[in-house]
């Protein structure tokens, strides 16, 4: 327990009123590793260099980093991804920034870790569409400049396979996290750090309940343990017009997965850091502008109608909770001398 | 003129065999720049960033670098680039490593500079599918980051246009070069750079006459000014069923820009280096590799039949011109705070 969320404790303790004074808690400088898979400078590196080959594409031509770009706010900025010859499905791409901070991934929670959500996209036929993990593993056994690249990563046992790869690629996304927010630089001392604008929203942002679900230093709801996701049904007050104008309620979220009918419309609540840079909004990218979903979520989710300052406040203060990028060379991509892939 | 162009000079006068002895020239440590865009590290952070950019096509997931992968060799090892909806054309990418050494650019030389060359993807309905570039400085205007970046770029006329965001890239183009292969190792004195199989290549390349048209430091010809291209036929020896076979002659090259029933299959002539990182190979993208490219260029352009001992030490030398790449650090690209592009 690091020293912010004994704060955030004892200010739970001491403070009646939670929301407003004690649970801040500024964003970790290191994201939580699984026991099975430490962090290490050989596996980030490898992982980085997969995260960016578009050889993991049945085309070549989509990484990682096609839909999760790490040049722009963890995703591609699109109302739904685009995959391998222009195929697009029903979702919007999540960041990736601070998904380590995740403890399901998807928008339906599906993958119970980072290593999980990263064999997923591989071998979706409108992602990236590779045949399987077998035809992945072929290909990169493939490109000599891996084995070693693998051997490094992964001391014991060296293979390249798809539990090592996709480790990899969770080691590197696990480096993906950005501190140094303006809200991270108030919490901790910097009154300067954030206008009164942001300010006023930061405790309307509490105020209205916002925090009942983006809570935490990732603002995607309380501590959970990892494989465990923090739902909540969206919307949560009916209102048919909305719903219809903006298509809410026709992908039925968890209960896609599980068929089961009180998962009907039920969605990992995402986070909240960087999410002025991941327009546009909701799992299937209707809502263009984050002044829109704010308005939307005051109304469907808490059935309150938030004022123009109000609402104005709250988006200064979601733009307080862009942070830094970690600075990232170009990996060089293994070759293929003298032949394609 | 360079140290080493006035050795390379000397041997030509001095030696009765200058493709033998004195015409080897190493990859100079910086390219040449036009009077009008000198290479600026503000210019060239702007054009790293448009480079970068995906939201300069029309769906925004294909960037430069999507064809022209500078994790790769420069391209995107695909037979023919795949652009916007994933559609396809007739043309491989060409290595973006060391194009600022072509004289002219584009298979057919279409374009007399890096500038004039960084305009035409862009509004290419099948490669990055912008309706015109009106279009494209309306997106780059509505994403605010981009206007102190091109005020930074260009002192006196700081505008977003095409003008300058061409300008931009070209810069950026004339830091991708690859100094450092173990060819440049050994010409500058370093006889343990190249193994005696490549110094075998080297001497057959030229024996052979390969340097007939891949000469000089980049391999791509005789010096030649900006803007005045280097050309050849291709194929120059007839052979009937060659020619169908990967389809040599469909494409008319320069022929198709000009109209000239004389500059039928006429083709720039591709630089060589990082050529191993370049497979599938030809304009068209039909041959899958080194080996069967140097074979064929062989027969078909010098009429000679190369044992399988001469062209595997022809290809091993050409492994030899991959070069270092320069270490390079992922730009951050301009947001567009609260909402999508």
């Amino acid at each position: 327990m690091n020293l912010t969320k004994i704060l955030a404790a004892i200010a739970f303790i001491t403070s009646a009123n939670m929301a407003l004074a004690g649970s801040w808690e500024a964003l970790p400088n290191k994201a939580p590793e699984p026991a099975d898979n430490p962090t290490t400078p050989a596996k980030v590196k490898l992982g980085k260099i997969l995260f960016m080959d578009p050889r993991l594409s049945s085309t070549g031509t989509v990484s990682c980093n096609s839909c999760h770009n790490v040049m722009l706010g963890g995703e591609d900025n699109r109302p739904v991804a685009m995959g391998v010859n222009g195929q697009t499905g029903g979702r919007s791409a999540p960041t990736v920034w601070n998904a380590a901070f995740n403890s399901v991934q998807f928008w339906d929670g599906r993958a119970p870790s980072l290593e999980a959500q990263a064999a997923g996209p591989v071998t979706n036929p409108i992602e990236m569409g590779m045949k399987d993990w077998d035809a992945v593993v072929k290909r990169l056994k493939a490109i000599p400049g891996y084995s070693n690249l693998f051997k490094k990563a992964f001391v014991l046992d060296g293979a390249i396979s798809k539990d090592n790869a996709t480790k990899a690629i969770a080691a590197y996304e696990r480096t993906l996290i950005t501190p140094g927010s303006a809200y991270d630089k108030y919490i901790k001392g910097n009154k300067k750090a954030m206008t009164e604008e942001q300010i006023r929203g930061m405790n309307k942002f509490a105020e209205v309940g916002c925090t009942n679900c983006h809570s935490g230093a990732a603002f995607n709801g309380p501590e959970m343990p990892e494989g465990t996701g923090f739902f909540m049904k969206f919307p949560v007050h009916k209102d048919k017009k909305t719903e219809i104008k903006y298509a809410l309620t026709r992908d039925k979220g968890l209960a896609e997965v599980t068929g089961k009918k009180t998962d009907d419309n039920m969605w990992k609540v995402p986070t909240l850091r960087n999410v002025a840079l991941t327009a546009p909004y909701f799992h299937n990218g209707k809502v263009k502008t984050l002044d829109k979903a704010v308005d939307l979520m005051a109304r469907l989710q808490l059935g309150k109608k938030l004022s123009k300052k109000e609402s104005s406040d709250i988006v200064a203060f979601l733009n307080a909770l862009s942070g830094r990028f970690p600075r990232q060379t170009f990996p060089t991509l293994p070759g293929t001398p003298g032949r394609a892939f």
